[in-house]
């Protein structure tokens, strides 16, 4: 079940012709843009309360960069509470669905899907940056599948300074177009063990998610996620499902976000960039300066 | 109908306590965050095909930054083509919902809300960065509501050059939070008409486009609509959803994104900043450096 294969066909840039301009010329260009493409999303399951055998279900389109979309799906099956890992999962393809690309998830016998809500959360994914159905937005009866460990891993402060520079370093695409988000995780000595990129944040952080649960990876009690972006409450959210016990933006983090990650005990770090950063929940996580971080 | 009253009692932001680290010092302090928080929107409207009076249906609920509520659902309104615009409107007001803010909106006798397609194209509204419906997506038959006119206007490369940095003096939020997103419309020498900003980006630009609809301000051929951020496909729709001819962002646009721009003549420009930039679609309206702009 890993991510090889058909991803290796498609391309997640595509070239264009462009004009570019600055104070006193005008040329003609060939540039790379990142490719945004409808990737249908079906699962091979038995309807919770119903009596039948297993059918295909379609589920929904997500708008994602082709590439790792076998990881993308379980990442997101996952996410949204369907699969509880990687177990439930017997087989995983890719296809070719009516407006572009497709997976097929094919969840073992026991697991049981509850269509309508299943519907209404892969809908409502992407909560934080349109209008979205209820559950997602439910903060305060979210609950992960495991309290985080107080205490562990904890960082030195020089390592998460490292962090945004890696993140970028390691961006194979973004360097091409400039136009993707990453996700990454890396251990609490700033080592990097992977990292996935998307024009969607949310996206990014499901291929990443769903890698690790793929490799076997998840949980970690001493995975990093770092972010390229902004840290929005479902970006929390989809760490805390992981049982991901520190989260480091480079950009801000929200209200939400922040009050999520405290109610959990989860480290959510802001602005790690430039040499600075803020802690906005969980401190307890992060060395001072000079004091040694195990 | 205009935007100040309950929306003037709201906060943008919010104060939250920090640990800052730098390379050598670690300091407490307090912070402001942009919020995050649940609107519910609620139509007043006949449902199509039916008999009955007008009554209340429940839309969905949007996370976005408190402020230009009215805005924000009417705006977000047009974009899924549930309204054509400010005459369909009878009321907009303000209210308390089950989970937090809720805008309610009555519109005119004569329009019909084919309920089914509106609560999926509301709960699908944020495609670009997760799961969407189909409707969204289909990109080849997406009509804008009138052709755009070509070759005007003509921008000067200095005014676009100028853009990104009256964006960002012009974000009151932005500079306290380093957290919002921002969508501002100029006209083509480069005036600041309107700016509105929003976690989510494409919340800003639905505010600023219900804003403009509510002033009679929409259509306006001159008009130039500047993003702070990426340019998915769903900005480019919602612009010319609007029929506004040109779109600047800051940040790179999709493939789609351009692709799209280029099926309906707008003019598409990214990566705006530090004296440059690129022009991905209707190359026509973009004045080369010494050549005279109209």
């Amino acid at each position: 079940m890993g991510s090889a294969g058909h991803a290796a066909m498609t391309s997640t840039t595509t070239p264009v012709s462009i004009r570019r301009i600055t104070d006193d010329s005008a040329s003609d260009a060939e540039d790379l843009l990142a490719v945004e493409e409808p990737l249908e999303i079906v699962v091979v399951a038995r309807a919770r309360g119903a009596q039948q055998d297993r059918a295909e279900r379609r589920l929904g389109i997500t708008m994602r960069t082709p590439g790792h979309d076998r990881e993308l799906a379980i990442g997101l099956l996952f996410a949204e509470g369907i699969i509880a890992g990687a177990a439930d999962v017997v087989a995983v393809e890719e296809g070719e669905g009516p407006s572009g690309g497709l997976v097929r998830v094919a969840l073992r016998d026991e697991v049981t899907v509850d269509l309508g809500r299943t519907e209404r959360a892969l809908a409502v994914a992407s909560a934080s940056c349109g209008v979205c159905g209820k559950a997602s937005i439910d903060v305060a009866s979210f609950a992960p599948p495991a309290p985080l460990a107080r205490g562990a891993p904890r960082l030195a402060p020089r390592v998460v300074h490292g962090l945004a520079a890696r993140l970028r370093g390691a961006q194979p695409v973004f360097g091409r177009t400039g136009g993707l988000h990453a996700a990454a995780l890396f251990d609490a000595s700033g080592a990097l063990a992977d990292l996935r990129e998307d024009v969607g944040r949310h996206n990014a952080v499901d291929k990443l998610v769903g890698a690790a649960l793929l490799a076997g990876k998840l949980p970690d009690p001493g995975a990093v996620l770092m972010v390229s972006g902004r840290a929005g409450f479902e970006l929390v959210q989809k760490a805390l499902r992981a049982s991901i016990p520190v989260m480091v933006a480079v950009g801000a983090p929200s209200s939400l976000a922040a009050e999520l990650a405290s109610a959990h005990g989860m480290t959510l770090v802001g602005f790690a960039r430039d040499g600075r950063f803020n802690v906005y929940a969980g401190r307890e996580r992060v060395a001072v300066p000079g004091e040694a971080a195990s």
